[in-house]
């Protein structure tokens, strides 16, 4: 994509009533736009870092065999009278409204009950089961304080697989082959050496602990107790003697750290299955129960921690498979020679395939830098008189100050692959 | 996909109570599920279904420059204040609700208003137009009856396409250019033959006369008058001697018929531009106001025009762009030579890209037959002991009674590729 087609641009200025980090960053560099406290418009360049980190977590959701559906932000109340959670005291954040034809209805905050529902009209018998479902789709909470940007919305992203299972042994199975496709997602979206399984509160959703990913972040709304050799920690909220004890944990080998929760697992034993009388007939014929769990991971919130966690004084740092293009092209001066080179890398990079921002405008070249490094596209690629008389071109990766001269060949075989 | 693998089956009964034969069809063959009236979820299959018209869709807005977004369905009060449409008067459809930090939202009916309010803060001069926005959205409508199954829901998927031009002449062009995309759309899609550009009321959004794409179908809610040579129709509700000899048809020419609207084009003018005032600097510094069009395309919609239009007594039709796969594979009997050459040959299939949907199942003939033709799949492809015999595979299109007996690598050049 050209710059100048772009209808964005980077704002020189970010309202001061917007404090979050990540916000304020992915404003200032034409990524989002604020719509209301909590609720943000994704612009050209968002939409693309939003639309990758989508597709990294199908693809992992596909590969342990998630089938993909899409359940619906209206939900009647009948749906949720039937585990009590219609009731404002259990969630207090539901946006509820009224049909014109009669009839109460919400804004989906969660969805384990039609999930629930929909699953019974198809599962009889144990050759039904195991299987997972899920859903990319918009939540809606009604939270009365939203002041962290993408991290925590009324409006958001999110990823929901849920597990049925025939046993608790079965269902033990599904959560460890979940457990390792979000360690593989944390991985591939640039955040696992900060994100650790941390174990937590079941809460109302729940049976037991509750387990979730948290990803170190100075300005977290979680604390954690974290153990560096094992890799694993605790949520502040159930820690004491008896739980580290039964983790296997020593209260001195704990760092303790803000973080922010990008992924949760539930074992949710038969609290929705139950009520929706999600059952199946066993080899010997005998109704049982299904084992359900839910596995949720908040993709615009990934989104804001990466902006959190990563960004810096320049701007955005985008991890290599989440960045909306992996080069920043800068073509210096307006002589015609600059611009017909870097027209023509241009078009052989995305003949190639390779996702390139071409900053083609008429500007300065130090405004050029300054956007590149805003963007956070991992490396920048400059073309000027002096590179084509070199007949190279000069690139310099976000997160460094040392420029390379190399080859249009090697900028490609070196540069244009990803990991 | 093997079938055996799907948790979703086909249903034998669907509930009395939906009328629509887009949604008993879509319901039977178990590609959506019923959540409340025009509330629908997507299952695997039509997920696959939504998914495929959605990208044909993108690459056609694309391709013409358009730049995608993602707006917001929470909407505040105060941006529909502008021009007035908050007033349940104007829109009658509004769902509203509360934040529960005080003020007032409503889900988005529609975009004009805050795409608008976004637009204006990145345009300022004459080189920052013209250009295209769009997005590919959830919308909302608290339709007082909705009966028509996918094809008027209270919550239905959207793409809106909105352009910014500096002069009514622009404008033409902008708008010509979509209409050529709408074409390619709809020809992609499979309703070319049976869709046509028709002159219709510019009602509340536009000003004078706005245009449609009509689909014939029997039941459709729109009545249009068609002149078949000259491939356009006129929509009842402007009907009139002045309008025709405006438009250059004659009375005589036309045939009456049933249709419903799958895309539309409004000509907005300074309808919104004005209120919000998005204004652009000219070559002389003189302050203008930018000229807007909007157009639309309901994909879920789409998608419930096909299964109404095409479906026939055996089940859904799906043309072969946006079918959910290209193969229907069917396994007859358990020997272990078909389940072993089955399995090859879907193997074979899924590494050489083509989309298959295996019926694994062990099952009776005449069961898979019927599901291969519900599902509306656009070939049945069968292995059995006789098949094997001949070395070869028998496929048989979802439209004729005409099998064939082929190799596999004669199915592979002549079915699996699309035209």
């Amino acid at each position: 994509m050209r710059v100048s087609n772009l209808f964005t641009k980077s704002n020189k200025e970010v309202s001061a009533e917007e404090t979050a980090k990540n916000a304020r960053l992915l404003i200032q560099a034409g990524f989002i736009s604020k719509e209301m406290a909590g609720v943000y418009a994704y612009l050209p360049l968002g939409k693309r870092v939003l639309d990758n980190i989508t597709k990294i977590v199908k693809e992992e959701m596909n590969l342990i065999g998630g089938q993909e559906v899409q359940l619906t932000a209206l939900q009647p109340k009948e749906m949720w009278d039937a585990t009590g959670r219609w009731n404002d005291d259990v969630i207090d954040v539901w946006f509820k409204t009224k049909l014109n034809a009669g009839g109460e209805i919400g804004l989906g905050v969660t969805h384990e009950e039609p999930m629930t529902n929909l699953v019974k009209k198809y599962v009889n018998s144990y050759q039904d089961l195991p299987l997972f479902t899920y859903q990319v789709q918009t939540k809606f909470r009604n939270e009365l304080r939203s002041k962290s940007g993408l991290m925590r919305g009324r409006e958001f992203l999110m990823k929901d697989m849920y597990s049925f299972a025939r046993s608790e042994e079965e269902h033990q199975k599904l959560f460890a082959e979940v457990k390792v496709a979000y360690e593989k997602i944390f991985k591939r979206i640039g955040l696992s050496d900060r994100t650790f399984f941390t174990t937590a509160d079941g809460g109302a959703f729940s049976s037991g602990f509750s387990y979730e990913f948290q990803t170190l972040i100075d300005n977290g709304e979680d604390t954690i107790y974290l153990d560096r050799d094992k890799n694993v920690a605790v949520n502040e909220e159930i820690l004491s003697d008896e739980v580290l004890t039964s983790l296997g944990l020593n209260k001195a080998d704990l760092e303790v750290h803000k973080a922010s929760e990008v992924g949760n697992i539930f074992n949710l034993g038969t609290k929705y299955s139950k009520p929706f009388s999600l059952n199946y007939l066993d080899e010997d014929n005998q109704q049982q129960t299904v084992i359900m769990g839910s596995y949720g991971l908040g993709i615009s919130r990934v989104m804001g921690v990466i902006a959190e966690v990563m960004g810096d004084e320049k701007g955005l740092v985008w991890p290599e498979e989440v960045a909306p293009a992996r080069f920043y092209l800068a073509s210096l001066g307006i002589d015609t020679e600059v611009t017909e080179k870097a027209d023509e890398l241009y078009q052989k990079l995305v003949d190639e395939g390779i996702e390139v921002l071409y900053d083609d405008r008429d500007a300065r070249a130090g405004e050029k830098f300054a956007d590149a490094d805003l963007s956070g596209i991992p490396y920048r690629v400059v073309i000027s008189n002096k590179t084509i008389a070199e007949g190279k071109v000069e690139v310099k990766p976000r997160q460094s100050d040392q420029v390379e001269m190399v080859s249009i060949d090697k900028l490609i075989e070196k540069f244009g692959v990803k990991l």
